[in-house]
Formats: C-alpha cells, sequence, structure tokens
C-alpha cells in the first residue's frame, strides 16, 4: 500500500503528495511503467481528499513523471534524461518537501492555518445576502482599486484594528498579496533595486524576480533591516515586515522605524513596504502601531491580507498607498479591471459590515492564544524549560525558540524526525552564502508554528522534544 | 438640476460619470467651492444608482478635484495649477469620453454587454450547493493553475465550443486576461518585442506596456497581421485575435495562420497569443476553427474568457499553454496563488458541470441573433440600404459599417450626435501617426455594438441614421 506522510509541508498538501511520489520516481522507489494506486485508492490509502489525489496526478502527468492509460490508470514514465529537459532557471529552486518524511505527531515547520476555523455559516449567509439583493451592483464594473464601499469598510477596519487612518481613495484591493507585489512594481517601476529581509518569506523574492526587478537581501539585527545597509546597496524600495517580522518575530522599534524613514526621505522615489500579514492575529501585549501611522513624508506602502483572517483560498488582500502613488496609480493603472470579483468584495463587504468579521477574530484569536499559551506553559515546565529562550510570541502564529545544547542542530534535526517531531530551523531559510545575518549563526534556532499543534497531545509531544534536546 | 448623458461610455458608468464632472470641473462649469448634489439626489437626478455616484465622487476626491467636507457635503476644489502636478507618462492618454455627449437614444461605441442577462438563479443554485458542500475542497489551496476539476471542465468545454482538443494540464486559470497577458510577459520574458493588432483593443497594449515590455503595432490587411512584418519588426511575441479580430470582425484565413505558424516556427522563443474572446458568441455561418486546433509546432497560447458568457465582473480567464511553456510555468511560476479564489473556481465548476453554462450560452445567441437580425434587416431595408457595407457580424456583439456617401466622417459624426446616435468611428482607434493601416483610409466605416441596442425603438433609430449619412 503507498502511504506517504503528508503532514510536513510548507505549501499545500497536494504539493507535498506530488513531491513525494516525484521523488519515489527519481530515486527509483516506483520504477518505470509501474501503475500507481488509482486516485480513490490513493486518497482513502493516506486519509486524503480525491482532490488532493488528482491535483497531484495532474502535475506529475503535466511533467512528464506519470502516463494516464484510458481505461487503465496512471503509470510511471521512464524518465531518463527526463532532468536534463527541464530548463533550470535562477528563479527555480526545488522544494525543501522533497524528501519524505516520516510520521510527525506535531509538525512545526506547517504554516498553514487550520481549515475548520472558517466561518462557513457566516459566509453562506453573507453570500446569500448579496446574490439576493446586489444585483445591480454586481454586474457594473468594479473600479480598478475595489469597490469603494468595501474599501471604505477597508479604511474603517483598519482604524478599528491599527489605529490607522487611512481616506478610502488610498486603498487599493487586488486578488492576493503576491498580486499587489506585482501591482507595486508596475507602479514604482523595475530600476530600482528592491531590498527584502534576511531571512525572509521565500514568495517575496520569488515575486520580485518574476517581475524583471533586481532583489537584494538585507542582514537582520535584534530590531530588523538597517538603513545604513539600504544606502550601502542603493536600495529603492524595502519590504519589511516591523511589527512581527517572519520568521524572526523581531518587532522593529520606533527608533529603527524612524532612521528608515529618514532614509526614505532623503531621496525622492524611495519607498517602504510595510506587509503587515498578521496583525490582527496579535495575541497580547500591547498593541503594536503601524509603520505607516507615523509616515508624515508619504513613503510608506501599507500592504495587508485577509488570507490569515479568513482562509488562504479566498484571494483578497489590499495596499493603502501614498499620495503620490495613489495618482500615479491613478493615471497608469486604472485601466486594469480589479482582480477580485465583485460578487467577493461584496460578500466580504457584507461580512465585516455586519459585524461578523470582528466575532471570527475574536474567536481566532482566542483559540490561538489558547494554544500558544498551552503549548509554551507546557515547555517551560517541562525539563526543556531551563534551556529555552522563547521570542516573537505575542503576535501571529509562530515563535521563534532557541534551545540552548550541546548537540548540533544537523543531529537534533535528525532525531526529531525520528521521534517525529517535524522542526524548521531558522538556518534553513534561504541566504546567499555571502551574506551572513546577525541570525546566521544562531543554530538550534526553530521557527515554531503552532497553529496545527495538537493540544490533547501535548504532553507526549513536550516529552518527545525534551529527548532530543535534553 | 445637475444631469449628464451616461450612454456613451466604453468603460463603467461611474468612469463616464467621473469623467463628465471633471471635465465641468476643468472647464469651469463647475466652480471652485460649488457644492455637488448629495450622492443621493446626484444618482435620483440621472437615474443611476447611489453607488455608481460613489464611485464617480471617490475618484474625484482621490485625484483631488473635489473635497470632502464633514457633515456638509462634497464641494469642487480651486484646481488651478493641478495638472501640472500629475506625472505624465507615456502610457497615460485621457480618456476618450471626457467630453461630454448629449443624451442618445442609441449607442453604438457602448461595448458592455447587457447586464439583465446574467443568470443569477442558476448562480445562486452553484454557490449555495458549493458552499454546503465542499468545505474540505474550498479551503486547500488551489494549484497556482487553477484547480484540477475546473481545468478538466475547461478542457471539456473547449472541446464541445471550440472543437480544441486540450489537455487539463496545459491550462492556467487567472483572474482576468489582462492579468494573463502580465502571466504571459513573466513566463516569456520581457527581452523581447511583443506585437499587439492595429487597430486593436487598448488594454493589451496598456497591459503590455505596464509590464515593462516593448510593443510594437502590427498593421492589419484584409487577412490579418502579415507575417513579413513581424520579421521586419523583429517581434517575439504576437497577440492577436484571428476569430473575429477587434474592432474590424476578419476572421483570418487560414493560408495566413499558416504562413503566422511559419513564422512562429522558424525560431525558437516565438509565440502567438491567440485571443479567443468572444468566439462562443458566433452567431452563425460555419463555427471558426481555432489557430491553437493546427499548432503542431507548440508555438500557440490559447487565450479565453468567461467575461463575455456570463459578465465582465466575475474575473475568470484562462489560457492553453504549449507544451514547453507548461514546463516553464511549472518551474517559474506555480510558486504564485492561483489568483481566482476556490469558492469562484468551484462555484464556475458547478455551474458548467450541471449543463447550465450550455442553457445560458445558447439563450445568449438566440438574444443577440435576434437583435443583430432585427437590426441589420432594417437597415438593409432603408433608405440606407443601398449605402452601407457591413462585415464581421458574424460573431460576437458588434459588426463594421463601411457607408459610402459624400459627407466628411466628423460632419457625419456631429450630426449622429445632434440625432442622439453614438457612434464609434474605425479612425478613433489609437494608431501612432508614422503608421498606416490597410484601413487607415476607410472614413466612414464604424465599429457598431449592437448589445445593448432597444429593438423597440428601432424605427426611431434608422430614421435618425438615414438623416445623418444620406
Amino acid at each position: 500500500m503507498l502511504t506517504y506522510d503528508l503532514q510536513k509541508t510548507e505549501g499545500p498538501l497536494y504539493e507535498t503528495l506530488y513531491n513525494a511520489i516525484k521523488t519515489d520516481i527519481l530515486t527509483g522507489v516506483l520504477e518505470p511503467n509501474e501503475k500507481l494506486p488509482s486516485k480513490r485508492r490513493m486518497a482513502s490509502n493516506n486519509g486524503i481528499s480525491v482532490i488532493t489525489v488528482e491535483n497531484a496526478y495532474g502535475r506529475l502527468l503535466s511533467e512528464g513523471y506519470i502516463q494516464s492509460k484510458p481505461k487503465s490508470g496512471f503509470y510511471v514514465c521512464d524518465i531518463k534524461g527526463l532532468e536534463h529537459e527541464i530548463p533550470k532557471t535562477d528563479i527555480f529552486e526545488p522544494s525543501k518537501n522533497d524528501a519524505i518524511q516520516s510520521k510527525h505527531i506535531a509538525d512545526f515547520s506547517n504554516n498553514q492555518t487550520p481549515t475548520d476555523l472558517f466561518p462557513f455559516d457566516d459566509w453562506s449567509k453573507a453570500t446569500r445576502s448579496v446574490l439576493s439583493r446586489k444585483h445591480e451592483e454586481l454586474l457594473e464594473n468594479s473600479p480598478s482599486c475595489g469597490v469603494l464601499q468595501l474599501r471604505r469598510s477597508i479604511a474603517e477596519y483598519l482604524k478599528e484594528y491599527r489605529g490607522l487612518e487611512v481616506d478610502e481613495s488610498t486603498i487599493v484591493v487586488g486578488a492576493g498579496s503576491e498580486f499587489l507585489y506585482g501591482l507595486i512594481v508596475q507602479l514604482i517601476g523595475r530600476d530600482v533595486v528592491y531590498g527584502i529581509e534576511n531571512p525572509g518569506y521565500r514568495k517575496q523574492e520569488l515575486t520580485y524576480k518574476a517581475q524583471g526587478v533586481q532583489v537584494e537581501h538585507l542582514r537582520i539585527d535584534d530590531k530588523g533591516v538597517q538603513a545604513e545597509e539600504l544606502e550601502d546597496k542603493d536600495i529603492g524600495v524595502v519590504h519589511i515586515t516591523p511589527s512581527h517580522q517572519y520568521p524572526t518575530g523581531i518587532v522593529m522599534p520606533i527608533s529603527r522605524r524612524y532612521e528608515l524613514l529618514a532614509w526614505a526621505a532623503e531621496k525622492q522615489g524611495r519607498y517602504i513596504i510595510e506587509d503587515d500579514y498578521d496583525s490582527e492575529l496579535r495575541l497580547d501585549g500591547k498593541p503594536i502601531p503601524s509603520f505607516k501611522s507615523i509616515d508624515r513624508e508619504g513613503c510608506v506602502i501599507y500592504l495587508n491580507t485577509f488570507s490569515k483572517t479568513l482562509c488562504s483560498t479566498v484571494r483578497i488582500s489590499y495596499m493603502v498607498l501614498p499620495p503620490r502613488l495613489v495618482r500615479l496609480f491613478n493615471e497608469r493603472l486604472s485601466f486594469y479591471s480589479c482582480t477580485v470579483s465583485t460578487f467577493e468584495q461584496y460578500t466580504l463587504l457584507e461580512f465585516m459590515e455586519s459585524g461578523r468579521i470582528g466575532t471570527h477574530i475574536n474567536r481566532l484569536r482566542t483559540y490561538y492564544r489558547r494554544k500558544r499559551d498551552a503549548f509554551i506553559d507546557a515547555l517551560k515546565k517541562s525539563q526543556l524549560g531551563a534551556h529555552v529562550e522563547i521570542s516573537g510570541e505575542k503576535a501571529g502564529l509562530h515563535f521563534l525558540m532557541k534551545v540552548h545544547t550541546q548537540k548540533k542542530e544537523e543531529d537534533v534535526m535528525r532525531a526529531a524526525d525520528l521521534e517525529g517531531i517535524g522542526l524548521c530551523s531558522l538556518s534553513s531559510f534561504p541566504r546567499k552564502n555571502s551574506e551572513t545575518g546577525a541570525h546566521a549563526t544562531d543554530s538550534n534556532t526553530f521557527v515554531m508554528n503552532y497553529a496545527t499543534l495538537d493540544v490533547s497531545r501535548l504532553d507526549e509531544i513536550i516529552g518527545k522534544l525534551c529527548r532530543v534536546f535534553v
């Protein structure tokens, strides 16, 4: 019976399955012309949906790893020499999940949000209401930057959740943050260097490169990126996560923010992108004011998404542009159709206006806070308690755990794997060899994504972690 | 009472209103500090929705033409000197709709589709079904190229409606055609020249320029673009509408298609984008095979949209990539999240699988065929009958009408306007001065968008057209 461990994943489940099967084919575990289980069988073997299998098989088919024989099923292709045909580019990096992992009982490398938290009832209500009441509005083309009432509602939401006062006319709604990164490039241009955090969120780099711009990695010290390095590397646009740096969890202090603002103000055309991807899920402590709120010169582009607060499959993100860029957007890019359908814009509007989003976010916060508290409490009370330093735990769905141990990180990783614990080390974040950030030598520091942690098995999990580290 | 004619529009209604008010401000008809009607009043004065007014006012606000005073209303700004602040770029062209038009009884320059044709009941049914049955699927991240079952359903649809056999693994779903143009640029790169039809669809040019690529206009003869010119201008990618050229309605004959294929096959990396934007609405005559169906070398990217068959506000388009580009897409761009939410992907899937889309398209065809036939019949039986040549009428929602008359086109346009008829002349399509296509001297040729024509007033409309031309 062909089964795989499908817990260890950064991306969608089908991709993990795809990678697992692909690895088996490349390593000869699955031989040329061997028949694969039917989609239904594969799904039930692995306790996943048929759709996941279909998506994985589909990708294997399209890349030539397997073939479909009518009325018979799926067969492994003879892939000798196939690899040479794949055009290699500097953008493509093979997934880190290619290797098959043993079954995990806890996977802290999985940064997906639990799907059972989506408010289906309320979303369905909003959808029904919109579909029955708003025929005319649904069919009227949305402005390029999004339907006015939705932008107004987002402005109110930003005021409530981020203490940020913005005018609705400065908001641009788009189908996901990556799409908005692309719009920013189209707006500001490809003649400037884009700086990203190192370590940071990998899709930023991939998106900017796909958009054809030069990207530079910027070192993170304990306050975030540094103005001098922006100067040195001749950065034009810097993309940061100041309220909860991904993945380190660092909050950029106000002094550093002013240094960056001074850098931006020094030369026209310099911009700071504030990626506020998980700010609504700040779980405790004083709220961190947004970077945008201290921007007097109009240098900050504020960017946020509903991926964390709703789900990653409703594709709605938004950005708040400074006045200069609003005007430029209206002149250059307002010919574009908005990429979010009016049907979903109005549904989200209804969901927000009815107050359901507030209830939902409170529910999320409570859920995650309990999970995090239980986990950290158990860690501290355990044998490990004296050996760990935890940081960045006040927001978002991950924190950083530094473990003081004599063991080597690679041995720790191997031991964790054997115990069925998925770990994600800070040192595994992409970093060019020539670059050594302040954290580059922080071995045995781990990004702990706890959103999918099974609290009912906490004792067992902590026990395993102790064996791994101590 | 401030009223505007809001019929004469290529784009959304709010834009026409925005342009009308902006013109009044720029020309001093509305004076600095003058108060505008409330949104509700403006809406009821003009017989439009409050939303349209909100969107127009929102844009005027964001561009600084008007200002909002709390608890008082909207006031015209003093815009002296404002125009100088707007960054001029080679991309920005002021809308042709800036001038206010008199009230029209028929507007053949309006290429929006009538909104009362959207199948709300069936769409709602599909939505309900998906929201109640597919929780797991809706929350699973879609592959970058779209959910497999939807791609499979699109493949079947292409077979049925276009006789096109494609594998679902070669389909990429995205939030609108403009978004897909952008993906193509990211895929093929910015080092090649992109050729577009002249005259052609203006958003193509705007999108390619925003994506930072060099665009060349290509002359259209009576068969479409010419291989020699592609060669001469060193084109790498040519974007065409071979089944119903926009706006001329020319169908590219098979001989010319093979010439273009030969051009593409000559050098690696040359591609033809077949934009099949309205093929399902071919109203009679033999179906035109798609260009893609004769592509043996894998040089054709097929592109289509649900904007014409559903509505322009559900943002779902798709493209079929040749194998080389499928592989490149999987390697380079599959890290992207799909820009269409799974909620809408599954709704469309349900709408297609249930067969409702077929019923709907048949209904559209009947509706448009009747309208077109009534219009052309009435034209031919009228005094104008002996003076007009009609072409490109077999598909889509517009045809070309060449009128043999001694009158100058500019006089005709003026007379039409006075009669309340909106005309769109072929010569008004953007064309660089240096370029003179085969049709450049075709004065008195008009693009007749008949989708919104009020058939009950046909006699009156034909009477007016006769007075204008004869």
